[in-house]
């Protein structure tokens, strides 16, 4: 049984402090920032490319962005993947024994609800599913 | 200017030889590969999510994915863009004096042209684009 992946939501860039990666995607390609907030540690963009986005991370203090800067520098850090049901999905992955982090549905950015899947269930990759609300 | 960026074409994935990534994006959400192909040293799968992929490269002998798998390891390799004209999209970059890998398209996998932005222009990240004639 699927968990109902609608499509990828957005690619994960952790960003530079200056947030060279978000400038040049808007110099490059023409992507700009639609939507920011502060996390723990960090802050986000989000923008906008077709149906997802680019999400650029950059650490505004200790946490696990600046964990990951610090151990492999700016680049690809996660992909989010949308979901109807998020709590279902969480629920039929944890009966099949998928190992998570976080095991309910918690705030994510935006009108969302979010959790992230252990790299150790998914060959090391950093995977994040997301019930989006934004618009609906 | 733009150069017509109208979403994301896939995601890629540096994987393990086994395919261990490409099997657990199949068991945890579901994600199958849709489309195999070798390349130079690599061989590559494309999984659909929604309108994007995930494309996952193994590494079958010397060259650009063996090479990124020693230095990082399994992971996150590259995002790519599709665009409406990758030659009038390329022209552009060049004449705004964007670094690129590929000066002009050439075929990629599937019935797709493609050519990539060299990762000194986008902060480090390493940036396809990609036009896509499969199903026009």
């Amino acid at each position: 049984m699927g968990i109902g992946v609608l499509g990828i939501h957005h690619v994960a860039v952790a960003d530079h402090a200056d947030g060279d990666i978000r400038t040049a995607l808007g110099v490059v390609l023409g992507l700009r920032s639609e939507h920011d907030e502060a996390g723990s540690g960090f802050h986000e963009h989000m923008l906008p490319a077709g149906s997802a986005c680019v999400q650029t991370i950059e650490a505004t203090g200790d946490g696990i962005v600046k964990r990951f800067l610090e151990r492999r520098g700016p680049g690809l850090h996660h992909i989010a993947f949308a979901v109807s049901d998020l709590t279902a999905a969480l629920d039929e992955l944890r009966s099949r024994g998928v190992k998570l982090i976080d095991n309910t549905p918690r705030p994510g950015g935006g009108d969302t609800m979010i959790a992230f899947i252990h790299p150790n269930s998914v060959g090391g990759l950093l995977v994040e599913l997301v019930e989006d609300h934004h618009g609906s």
